[in-house]
């Protein structure tokens, strides 16, 4: 099939490689042009501007776009709106807030073009294991592209979610989970290290026997287990944790649908608390002990 | 190898299974003797008394406890500490809390008999795809027994992790990291349950398609798809969680070592949450926004 | 001082009450007519439509406004902008957004009017004990309206926060902590409740002696001892809790500027577990434990 | 009335001053005897040894015990029951866990004496302020020390709260109250802090004009107030903040009777973070997320 794919970061190069290992036809643009020409050499047709990519694309073109969410997606929809036409597919792969997909389907539906929003899962082990993929949007637009999913996804890696805006809210969800069972790990690891066998547990190996018959084997703990192995106790990595906007879309979806997620939640937290130098909070705490019970607060040199 | 096998419940009773099946003597004995007997129909040795589940073990003896833990283990330790002799090994393979193995290693140790705690995880599926085990104990008796361990688990699927207690302290922590992903997951399927999308999502066909190629893919994951395929809203399911022990030994836990672990504890807390009927904080809440706001609180029929 | 009040719900009407009982002139409009008539017999002059009620009021005049946040204050914003003339002073003393204010603000100060944002708070209490009051806006206006602060607080009652927004902002984080206080006494309740001297405890009698010398003596407290001593074991009280929005903003300010706030935040989504019947999460969770450790659910009749 | 104080910290110390300046005839004992005999400036009796204090006082006894709690007080409880004789009075004033109460009640009984437990909350303001106290026990020793709580209380200050245990029950859960109430207030001016407005706030000026009128106006506020007032941006304390042990118990409490209490939790949970500079957790969560999404992760010089 022929594909366009707009923008080749992390995620657009790795599904570009899978695409074209499958046999698939990528005309691939990108804002710094000489990452479209290096991925040349894999077999895509590169080009210097997104309307040659339109362009060197036969109707109905399909048209994949892996760029920042929020505003630089934006410009992209805006600009796609007037190069695409009718019977044109575009896709946002990105990690979009799911509310602004029905916002693009109803543009692009005004002018004949279908939007489908598709959540990507996979990381950097995407191209070589296949990326999950969740989609929303018109139903006939996502079965047009199921030759694409096919080859992106490993096998039964692709879902219909729903109507615009689905698959982006199956992508954030499992983004919020992932951010949960994360800090399970963490903090289950941190007790092995806190406790009194701590000098003596050796987590890699830990990590490892978990994936083996017990209840919280899974890829992550794969992940933890090769992490210790190359640093048995992490001890160059610094306590410094960044979360990527899909958490707290999840937490604001909490309050919206009044539903408790407090570990979901708690987590994104954990992950502010992490970056936290300043300390505020815990500087009112220490001073309020004073004022109350006379207990010595420690004092900065400053 | 022969083992002694004490306890046959759910876990005991597969554990025997699955060393019967490859070829281990288990000699049975269970407190309502009907259960050994069943268990003779695939070939273990059934005996009406613990004395003659000792005996009819040559020394040196392995005897393997799958006991309720606390007092029941606590009575059948002391039972064995007179019955074995130096040179036998004794398995604790229940969910002990970790704090008892030291006492009952020294108990044993004094006349010359090596003492083992075995975290054993795996479920209902252990007989099937083998148990995942964590051994703490003398190095020498773990050694003794890897035949055992071998059979028990699935491929590198058991662990030496230290002195006593370090077996069923890496199994605790095993299943507070548990309860953490389970509230992690239940979190997630009630944002996609509540919001805009839910009446059109399915929950089966989503676990299924985060279990190829998606950062979250589990084990447990794998279940809730097998659960949400056989009752897709859980309809019949009533909100009730019960806990068994080790998720609050594990906040216990936390707070010996001053470990901050907000998800593992309010994974636990969820659970008591789901069986307080009363309400009674939520009750003091209502009341409180009624003294001061005038709000209307819910009168109950009483 | 003349002062146009908007609104006349439990807050507008307590308000005008305490301003009219200080000797202002209160100028009052209410939809519901009737309403700003039986507030006549207190001394305001009553309005039959918002023009009325400016018209009846000399430049500069001073407009407060007590709506329900969000479309209907909005609404009047637009309906003052256009009846109102510089020089005069419009106050937004709703539980509004703060982040809604610039806006606000922008649109009168572009036609010279002052507009100021009020937080208020004190609740059904205020008309005898006066409200707590901060403030928002340009400065000159806030100087102006200091005789209605002055009446309308108690003593050191009202405060000048900064900019616009800067007192619903002030405001907003005031309920958050107020959830957060709620909470914590609803939990130490619930503790002594279900404690094995829960039944000899006697909550209004504790209440009441932490209110003398105690470190957490304060306002709910003494609230929380009323409500104890109308009803000790609130029996008749459903455990049933409504929230206002301005505990879900504080979530997410927490979000927007990266700030770990688990207790305010929690607070707040006990207040969705105490009205979520479902229990999706929960169910889900006890379908988890019954998948992979065979431990009985409990069926619902259904 | 006659009464022996035994523990000259700074609790003991402004017990006896408030009990002296009421009139009543202190009997002290200190570890550090220099600490008595300056007390004797006061009007105190001062002792050289626990044997001393005994015999200086009149049966029936009555024994105040102002110790740290677990082994020193363990070890006076052994001592006084050698000491004191029936119809004497032994009480314990100190942190302790409610759960060691009935043991030492038991003791004394044995031996006609009455053990009281007292929970005695006020800190370094108590002197001034008086002291809440929250006493189990024996009823009619109860009444016995009535005189004595009067002078220490404020006005309706002090409660009979039931059984051996209570009165450090009904303390500890004031504490864990404590911990929630201020972790609220800290998370509220660190949201204040962080915010667009931060720079410009007046956190002590907030925290006074909260105190009128206000939902939240509270003696920890007035506290905060006074933190604020001599540190604007408390730039000089360092975020660590200490816990005293009731905290974790009010938590261990909670697991004990199966109820859910988050926030109490968390805000023990927040006091260990900001303790812990490791951050085993967060390098975890840092190593994640660059195993499964290349994140770059913070290295440390090391």
């Amino acid at each position: 099939m022929h594909v366009g794919m707009i923008g080749l970061g992390r995620m657009g190069w790795n599904m570009s490689r899978r695409l074209l290992q499958a046999g698939h036809q990528v005309v691939a643009y990108n804002r710094t042009v000489a990452r479209s020409q290096e991925l040349a050499a894999y077999g895509a047709v590169p080009c210097e501007s997104l309307e040659e990519c339109v362009q060197r694309l036969e109707p109905p073109r399909v048209i994949w776009c892996m760029l920042p969410a929020g505003g630089v997606l934006g410009e992209y929809v805006s600009r796609l709106a007037e190069l695409t036409e009718s019977g044109d597919i575009v896709i946002d792969g990105g990690n979009s807030n799911y509310r602004d997909a029905p916002a693009h389907h109803e543009r692009f539906a005004a002018r004949g073009i279908d939007f489908l929003d598709a959540g990507v899962s996979g990381g950097v082990w995407g191209l070589e294991k296949g990326f999950c993929l969740m989609v929303g949007g018109p139903p006939r637009a996502y079965e047009h592209i199921v030759p694409l999913l096919r080859s992106l996804a490993p096998e039964n890696g692709f879902l219909y979610c729903g109507p615009s805006g689905a698959g982006h809210f199956v992508k954030m969800v499992h983004n919020g989970i992932e951010y949960g069972m994360m800090q399970a790990y963490a903090e289950g690891f941190a007790l092995l290290e806190h406790s009194d066998y701590g000098s003596e547990l050796d987590h890699a190996a830990i990590s490892r026997v978990w994936q083996h018959g017990s209840v919280i084997r899974s890829w992550l703990l794969e992940l933890a287990g090769r992490a210790f192995t190359e640093s048995p106790k992490l001890s160059d990595i610094k306590p410094y944790v960044e979360d990527s906007g899909e958490g707290r879309w999840c937490v604001e979806e909490a309050l919206r649908s009044s539903t408790s997620a407090p570990v979901l939640t708690l987590a994104v937290m954990e992950r502010f608390r992490s970056r936290d130098d300043a300390g505020f909070a815990d500087k009112l705490l220490a001073a309020l002990r004073e004022q109350f019970g006379g207990h010595a607060v420690r004092r900065s040199a400053s």
